[in-house]
């Protein structure tokens, strides 16, 4: 009984790597249609989207499926399943955060929605995406505690990329339309976000690993340097 | 047995309940220290949210406590509990967008962040805000799938507010500094993505009654008008 309950969390497991996989690739293709204004692109990343969403939900069959057979009492497997619940949760959302940078591509198309002089940081947006989430994938695997923690560093290269985005929509040299620095501010807080939640993925492996909470994820927005002077 | 199993799950409603009344109140004061940039309340709020962080963490163990005890293996049941789960994972969200409001207060104090033609918008976004959290913490409690539905009309009332925010950003004929367009861009989208994750708690309300999910919500973002003539 518990060999087979080991096992199916392991299976569980699997799925979560899976998902970091598919939202992964559902962000780099959203940039990438989003720098390119590739309505195809958007559009596929749009409609894929759907698949992760219906993948969360066969998560959670599969969980309250194990919970309806094995019954499992023990405190730490119930940990365990509580917890694969809010990472299928965090992964799911990840997917809608590359489908909404995709919507943006598709709402400006035919025009590219990045002005030329942001490409650089957009791509080391999704840089550093792709490296949180490949990360959260093998924690999710390895259940190591100190590669998790690792991944608070990486979403700090995130928070200064973000904090970069609004220093240069306010650098009064390079002005900007309304129109550019509403879209650049969703689209920086939707790569921010995406981060967030992977770190949050990991943090849950902390739990899972310690019984414990590691210290609070810190917050970017309240903390947002005042470029205006203010 | 059942009947403890009932009784507990009644108290796990209460407790989400109240919790819809925490944030609702949360995401109040929030607009209050925001349109009258009082720094004490928005601090007060900042501080507030460790609490509501704090009750999601004890519905938490108390749902891990049930599971323990009980063990349910009636499918019902298991479904009662993921979705509590995900309930209060909502509100606590919706508890972070509260302080990320008051942190925009904090942020630019003593200057109020909202010019003058923006407040009464945001008097309305916070009105909605309060009526749909209200109706979302009625439908916890009284399971009732039409209710339930009924919260998708006040999302979309969230959902004009939010464009109307855009195209107030985007008339040409009252320009506003880049600083103030992410701060209104980044605000308006708090009070609406609070608004959808209390659309979300009524959901799993009808997921629960019903067993089946209504139908997907409408996302504003990728379907927002082009007021710039695009």
């Amino acid at each position: 009984m518990r060999e087979a309950f080991r096992g199916e969390m392991a299976a569980i497991g699997d799925g979560l790597v899976e998902m970091t996989q598919l939202v992964g690739f559902a962000m780099s293709r959203a940039t990438t249609a989003l720098l390119e204004a590739d309505l195809d692109l958007a559009e596929s990343v749009i409609e894929h989207d759907r698949m992760i969403d219906k993948r969360r939900d066969e998560m959670d069959e599969r969980i309250v499926d194990l919970f309806a057979r094995q019954q499992p009492v023990v405190a730490t497997d119930l940990r365990v399943l509580v917890a694969s619940l809010r990472m299928s949760d965090d992964l799911e959302r990840m997917g809608d955060l590359a489908l909404h940078v995709a919507k943006v591509a598709r709402m400006r198309h035919p025009r590219p929605a990045i002005p030329t002089q942001f490409i650089s940081t957009i791509l080391e947006m999704n840089y550093v995406a792709q490296m949180i989430v490949t990360r959260a994938g093998e924690v999710i695997a390895s259940r190591n505690v100190d590669e998790a923690l690792e991944l608070d560093r990486n979403d700090d290269e995130m928070d200064l990329l973000h904090r970069k985005v609004f220093a240069m929509l306010l650098d009064r040299n390079s002005p900007h339309d309304t129109e550019t620095a509403i879209d650049i501010t969703l689209l920086s807080r939707y790569y921010e976000r995406f981060a967030d939640h992977a770190v949050s993925v990991a943090r849950r492996v902390v739990y899972l690993a310690t019984g414990e909470w590691p210290e609070p994820q810190s917050d970017l927005i309240g903390d947002m340097p005042r470029p205006g002077g203010q």
